[in-house]
């Protein structure tokens, strides 16, 4: 059974590069790195429970399990070349493992990233991924390069996936008021939470110009706090500037808004940091390749990461980010 | 608190190298492969109650997860490097990972292997670890390429991991005769089962020379079936061959030992072909480095692996190894 699982993922995920050598069904890959440039190498895990609902579509989690992989590779400026799957399940689904890949395969194909090994496992539902990107030396987007004087800057909106999660719970003690939203507005959200973008091309479009750089995943206060710590910097973010997007606008009031805005995670944008005199340029070079991006904030001398509303009060929100283990 | 874990992981496996740009604590590790060289890479995940006992020590765990993984680049001949850990638990106990991470960072320092990135998650007990490793191109131990006249040989014994297991079943029928045997003895064969020594120098010792090359970890007669399919051949092993360490000869009669060896999983052994012209070398290479190699069989014109008795009759064990999904 296992064998035909592999075969069925095998043939299914058929990205083809002239940089493997070999691919699944040895006991590794061997691939060809391009000369002169570095490797750059992630893996995450989603657990099911934890990360994702059970409920979710085997295709969505084919989709986001590579998603928030190439995320981690777009963060520092990346591009993505070899990806592995380590696919954990309760049961050997054939109907679920076609549709889990088909998710899998379709983001894959995007990115031009060949699926070269991984392994079958029984046991509780858990995805792991291991993503591979080529950068050349030097030129790779890192958590440790913000400067006071630099401006901070977010991709798209903030808030959707977590608001998605929201729309799912059927606990959640405003349920009624979610399920009565239009379908789409819904939907929308729900979509971000299932089928997050990896920022690929925006991640290349700020080498060379931010300083810093990192994908929001545990929700942006926690995620730029990682920036703080790494380059011995504070930094401070304009509540009001954080951007929605209608869909959020609709459903969520000012205050349970800024929440998801500041916390919610699972919206894998990029925030960065750039030099002030390069803002114009970055906001140029990502529109051109239609990502929106909106400045939020400033890096100051100091060492934690701190939200300030319109008249300059701080606020503080329940808790900065999820921690696996809280 | 998943952070000082990180910093606790990060800290304890210390092995450093001039290749590795970046480590743990940004979106990826940053790697510069040497030129002229492909990469081996390879995943394997353990589960626990699935790969191992729950009652297995986190030293061994840490151990374990880290060798199985290199044994997959030990059968391909390639020279481990870099390493990642995604390790998923129900608690965060300080102590469990302190002890993990000690196991992990022993064999580690043996190999020269970094630990470059991973994550930590909250969830049912997993691991799951990805190598990697470097290879001149072409030279590389593969399933392929075993052909009819091809000698087949496993290093070291086998059946001793599986052994080891049902010295720790308390529901095996012949626990008692097993928990009355020397504890020694007992003890050498959970050790084989807890701590397994990928073969890393006999995978490098037999570049160039053998055919084809596989770990054993499902069991000799499925892994080797890997190889004849792949390799589009027939393998026939003589069962009176097969090498079997003194405890296993201690505590378990000749039909129940063969099913060790013949099925047994988690031996972690290298099983491979190589031209009968080179067969002397190859035992001499081997015995050099300290890794003594048993001739076990031949490849023959055909599709699968059978095992053969001394007066030439065919034997079927059970079954012919692990299916994680049966």
């Amino acid at each position: 059974m296992e064998f035909d699982l592999i075969e069925l993922i095998r043939t299914r995920c058929a990205v083809q590069r002239a940089d493997v050598r070999l691919g699944i069904g040895d006991d590794a890959a061997l691939l060809a790195p391009p000369a002169g440039h570095e490797l750059a190498v992630s893996t995450d895990t989603l657990v099911g429970g934890v990360h994702f609902p059970f409920a979710t579509s085997a295709h969505d989690l084919g989709w986001k399990a590579l998603a928030v992989n190439l995320s981690d590779l777009a963060a520092m400026g990346a591009t993505p070349a070899w990806s592995l799957l380590a696919l954990t399940l309760p049961e050997a689904t054939r109907e679920f493992v076609a549709e889990f890949i088909d998710g899998y395969a379709e983001l894959a194909a995007q990115h031009g990233v060949a699926l070269v090994g991984g392994d079958t496992t029984r046991g509780p539902l858990a995805i792991g991924v291991t993503v591979h990107g080529f950068v050349a030396p030097g030129r790779a987007l890192r958590r440790d390069g913000a400067q006071a004087g630099d401006l901070v800057f977010v991709t798209g909106t903030l808030g959707d996936a977590a608001a998605g999660l929201r729309c799912l719970d059927r606990r959640d003690t405003r349920a009624q008021a979610l399920f009565n939203a239009p379908p789409d507005t819904r939907e929308t959200l729900v979509a971000r939470l299932n089928r997050p973008t990896p920022r690929v091309a925006a991640g290349a479009a700020l080498r060379d110009v931010a300083s810093a750089c990192i994908d929001v995943s545990d929700g942006l206060l926690a995620d730029l706090g990682h920036i703080a710590e790494r380059s011995g910097v504070g930094i401070e973010i304009d509540a009001g500037a954080l951007p929605a997007s209608s869909a959020l606008l609709t459903l969520f009031e000012r205050e349970e808004r800024l929440v998801l805005q500041a916390t919610g995670g699972d919206d894998y944008e990029l925030a960065f940091c750039v030099p002030a005199a390069r803002a114009g340029d970055v906001q140029r070079d990502l529109a051109r390749i239609g990502c929106g991006a909106t400045r939020i904030g400033r890096v100051v001398a100091g060492e934690r990461v701190r939200l300030f509303d319109g008249d300059g009060s701080e606020l503080v929100p329940e808790r900065s980010g999820w921690d696996h283990f809280a």
